[in-house]
């Protein structure tokens, strides 16, 4: 049965096939695959399933690997398939035998699994960063904007007045909500697959309790099968969450791009961060924005795309699992140059003045007309009658400030209620447990 | 400007179009349309924009539909576009102008987006009860057949020895997972957008915070241009959450359909939830767990669709979010059918005995026996070894119990901390704050 | 193992469950049912399974019902699972045993295959014509207005001169691409999968050549196993033609409701077509435009809530395929509202005069005033220098016409050649051999 | 307003941001940049814009940058943004200011368009090559397993005998209906948008047909409007029809990996195509078929990644266009990959031999025994009864023997009538015509 045993090419162009864009999005997991080992083998040691001494060589090379792996000085070798084997040859390599003791009572399931959910747990943190960089930005910019009014429209026609104030505040008020399913995802995030094994357990005694201690996760995944159940669904689940922040971007980005365009008029950028032309002094096309609107759109995606590669899959690992690592973790990055170049642009805006005094938006007072009207007292059937008939007999003459005060409204941002939404979704990540956790096992 | 006036027939179907499928769908919105109405005209009285009396005989005229929308004696008639519609126009039929006035510092905008909110609210606490139920039996199963023993298989390959006590335990560990998310979902749901009016707010002096109060919201979507981008924000996320645990559901669905599969024959069904012939004796045709599976199919293709309608559009009201009911509103509806189809099937599962017994199977024990050897002191690479070797030389007789103690493992499942962690997820929720307030608003 | 045989509520539940919407989704399919079975019956009497007499009377009585079915007159009654059961209770109640002759060499799966099959080829045929009577308006409107010019736009900024008539007439042509994949699906959906019985076919001596001819298919599914992949595939297919379609009609209705957003004002509507405000007499909602994007956005996601529902599946019939129908069925009905509405909003559509004589519109000719001079002889290096000084000093006076002559411009529209491409396309669907031999076969 | 003039830094974020991956992404298109190029330079001559000695320098050194791009000689540099200015730079280094003149009349909006149209029809090409040579394989197969019966499952339950012959030959079948969608697709592709210039023409008298007939498309996109609007369109549908090759080879690999698992055991591979274990002799992980299955999910998910972006966007050029170029192009190889590694793995299974003898397979039967009865002249319903009393007294002792001899079943797989269907749909693509005229433009 080895038809094609002299078939070397085609054997190597499988093995190409396999190994697919492993050794490059492996080196997303490279640092957390030692944390993931570190904690192993301790907790090997503590169940007498490696040796004291065999501990302390283990820890001490695996403590360098991390090293050289933050300095940049590490990578997946050409003919090594993964991260996890990178480092098991490095360890033989330097230890001999003992190298491989750090696999007992382990499988490359779970291994890749905790890897995972150490780096997801890490990313999130850094997208929380990001997001909460941006966040205080769009607060700033909404105080510094009160008063700049707009024309707000609903089915895209001219409606009511808005301001600045209030739509700076909407997209910081939109991430707090973001935040919050970040949490969930986070939460997900922060259990303990190890010791789940090739998804069925082991018949050694581990202590997944200490593992999870040690790794500073929240809680386990108990259930062995559960446990691998999570691939997939906890990358569909951190995808969903990073999606409503690519939502809300891409939503501004939108905005952006048409009050930009010199039909509305309302904002400006430098224009180093524009695309001009000499010949054409209108065009400032904004390039940025529309980048961030596509990548985004596709992190919108990714949640169904995920969804596509698991759908009717009965439980137990399957490989297609592997291909996961390329649509997730560039897009992560993705993300967060995204929140960094929209606080680049929104930091640069300028708002036009006066806005609203342009003719053409008088009629976005009417509503306003009509209920100055019934506020002094005027029922509101004869004030509607009355700015009506105004209207058409071109008598119509809005006063264009506006009194708005109820909570939210142009008058009455309520950014210290936003603010603090904010801080109360940020409190409950309680990352620094993690932090600490792995910070001691690292040293 | 009038071309086509006397083209009645035309102008029919442009009704019928821009209509669609409200009257049915705004059925599921008819009782959160009067709390929300409710809640809204007690503001008003109390910023004087309606008199005692007013406020007296139109909350009683509203508690009165709402009994009627309880006892399944209200529709939208003919000829009336909508739920809102219907309620006002009931109102003045009976009350004549007054019925009007509930509409002041309102605009059909915040009225549906309020009216969305407590509907889903309410949906949320209905699929966690179902979800509860259904992991309950799961918990009980999982106890029950915690000794029976099934391959585990990874690569859809044989690989290890696993549980029908995993099985089902990790379906519902998978739930618990699933709930935090719906959790994040309803901390979304339960912020009001009352008094964001046509999302631009008002000029009169509305007291959002206490229609917060009044309608036992958490807190105020504050800002109310983010209040209107809620609308189809919140949907998608909601989905989102309820599609997790549609994953969960469609996943034990598909093990269900292979493990009748006569190949597997590991699980089987009372005649009345399968269907048969009598002819081919072995056919027990798995419709139930196909149509969860599909319906799960579906409800996971929600966010994405609902992603798609919102897409690129920049901020403020569109008419598309209309759309958004009718795939949202009947998915709810059937993820909890498919909830309780599910809980039927698996209360009347019967488990073979001795699964494990076959031939087939022995080979689930190798890593088993290396493990056994090694615990017994035999170096590892030593007792994989003599394994490999009996096992070449067919004298492989593997033991077939299971030794397995850690945590969540086939000896160890967790039942308890599975259990607890549950509890703390549906403790979260704190459904009754939301409960007792509607109650007193509605008497 | 009836343990619960005395549950007859759940009983009831699940057999709702398992119906579903099918008594609703089945009734597209009656006609094509019928046709369907007198093929077969015609079949089954060449080859002896059934007596002439027996042809004849099942015929007359087949041919009866679908004079019913066309009428109005038919439905399928409580209790009765689907219109193949109707169809046969409906023979067997006049007829008696005959009647249950009908299903030899039939299964219920290459039963539901063909009526799916005869039914999108007829909905194709539906589309084609609505598409076609759109296109020839579109094509009248661009030729209309064809001196009419409009800012066109990059990047939503303002770029160089467009005009009306290219805009109609882009998405004139924009339909013929779409026609022409459309028409790939036809070809799929265009072949006879009668005669493959449950996947597997059958050991009758069926003579799947002749159903084919009499139902007027181009070809066969030969392969059985094939016949029955193509259940969810067909439907994949079609659903993307159609989204084709529905892609082109969207982005036309995001174009219109830009256009008619007050800050470009280039069209408008007759009153009745739009929602109004007597209060804000600027406010012309485009809801029907926003109303077809929504729905086309839907049918767009379609192919992937089709595909997510296959996904991984293996080859063989599944229960699943039954919930595809409500997907489907509905939405080529939408589509066809939403050509139907897009064809009467372009037919009293009013596009402004003399649009690019505002002053803001100036530099769209920046470009053209370079080529002019560039055609003129001064070489474009200098022209192009000259006019960036000219801008630069505000000595900038475009001439504001523009002579575009290559193909496919502004000048040299190329109606006909669009015209042509759109006949060719259609020409190749040769509907009538399909509906010949269905008239033939019901007389 | 150059408040961050000085920040460098981020000045080199936004342009690193913006190229993206443009410069490698770019190298698909390398080779057509340059047809497009020389078809446009030719034309240019011919009315007048470009001097007869300048056409030949300018052809000269572009032949000869098409030489090192076809060897492998040829990159993007550094801080050149893509492939355009690349070769542009190139040739005003050797050229000087000629080398610009290829510019005139023509935008980087319709030179990227060209490009994209290019490299689609060659990969349409390339694909249909695989396609065909993956079916030859399946048909052969299908041939040489005409007699290896195997179960047929409806609804994953034992129904009826299929074949491997069957099974191949279904594949095989799936794909002409594939390549029908692919020829619709390329029918879109091949059509010239250069001379659409940004999207709105040109006022220079561009002769397109010429260009069109020099670049062997078989027509122009005519409307310059619509030109501009096939950008992500086209992607849209070639995605479409690639994804229905992929879904053939994803079911094709589900059904691999159920077939390879023990307790089904129909076929096998050599070892060297699976990954296995000394220890578990039973493993055979089929992870060619999961990567294969995840690689034809991702691409499943295209079309509707794709429409994500475009969702919504009105008329005319966006930059978010340019992100569509990594999610296509690479997946296209992706599935050339997916070909050849399904090719590979069927050349070298093994079908197990007698698969129905198994005692469990033996009601596979029992429809074709009734049937035997039934064309042997006992009334259906009497040999249904007979059939259905002998399995219940244990006798039923079917023959394990098949006869089906109707089109397209086991006994009568029309593999001819299969490969003219293909043949036919091969021939309708013309790739000659393309071909031969792109060879002369290059010489």
């Amino acid at each position: 049965m080895k038809l094609w045993q002299k078939d070397k090419a085609s054997l190597k162009e499988v093995e190409k096939f396999t190994v697919g864009r492993d050794q490059e999005m492996d080196m997303f997991l490279a640092p957390f695959d030692v944390q993931g080992s570190l904690a192993h083998i301790t907790m090997l040691e503590s169940i007498g399933l490696l040796e004291k001494n065999e501990l302390a060589i283990l820890s001490a090379e695996l403590k360098n690997i991390y090293k050289r792996i933050q300095q940049g000085d590490f990578k997946v070798e050409d003919g090594v398939e993964d991260i996890h084997s990178q480092v098991e040859l490095e360890l033989t390599r330097k230890l001999g035998d003992v190298g491989k003791k750090i696999h007992s009572g382990r499988s490359r399931n779970d291994q890749v699994l905790v890897d995972i959910k150490l780096y997801l747990r890490h990313e999130i943190k850094e997208v929380t960063t990001e997001v909460k960089h941006f966040f205080d930005l769009l607060i700033e910019q909404s105080n510094a904007y009160k008063n700049h009014l707009v024309p707000g429209y609903t089915h895209l026609q001219l409606a009511m007045p808005s301001s600045f104030g209030l739509w700076f505040g909407a997209y910081a008020e939109s991430l707090v909500d973001d935040i919050i399913t970040l949490q969930a995802a986070y939460k997900i995030v922060n259990k303990n697959p190890l010791g789940s094994a090739a998804g069925y357990g082991s018949s050694f005694p581990l202590n997944r309790t200490m593992t999870t201690q040690l790794l500073g996760f929240e809680d386990l995944n108990y259930n062995v099968v559960y446990a691998q159940m999570g691939r997939g669904k906890t990358e569909r689940i951190v995808a969903s969450a990073l999606s409503n922040i690519a939502s809300t971007l891409g939503k501004l980005s939108m905005d952006a791009c048409l009050f930009l365009n010199q039909n509305f008029g309302f904002i400006s950028f430098p224009d180093e961060l524009t695309t001009g032309s000499s010949i054409m002094p209108h065009k400032k096309n904004p390039d940025v924005f529309e980048l961030i609107r596509a990548r985004c759109n596709q992190l919108t995606a990714l949640p169904n795309d995920i969804a596509l590669s698991l759908a009717n899959l009965p439980s137990g690992y399957h490989r297609d699992m592997q291909l996961l690592k390329e649509i997730l973790f560039p897009a992560i990055q993705r993300l967060k140059e995204c929140l960094r170049m929209a606080h680049l642009m929104l930091s640069n805006i300028t708002v036009k003045e006066n806005i609203l005094a342009d003719e053409k938006y008088k009629f976005l007072f009417s509503v306003e007309e009509v209920n100055r009207l019934v506020l002094s007292g005027v029922p509101f059937r004869d004030a509607y009658k009355k700015i009506g008939l105004d209207i058409e007999q071109g008598k119509y003459q809005p006063q264009t400030t506006v009194d708005h005060t109820h909570e939210g409204s142009i008058g009455n941002l309520n950014l210290p209620e936003i603010n603090k939404m904010m801080s109360r979704a940020l409190e409950s990540f309680q990352f620094a447990d993690a932090e600490q956790a792995v910070e001691k096992l690292i040293d």
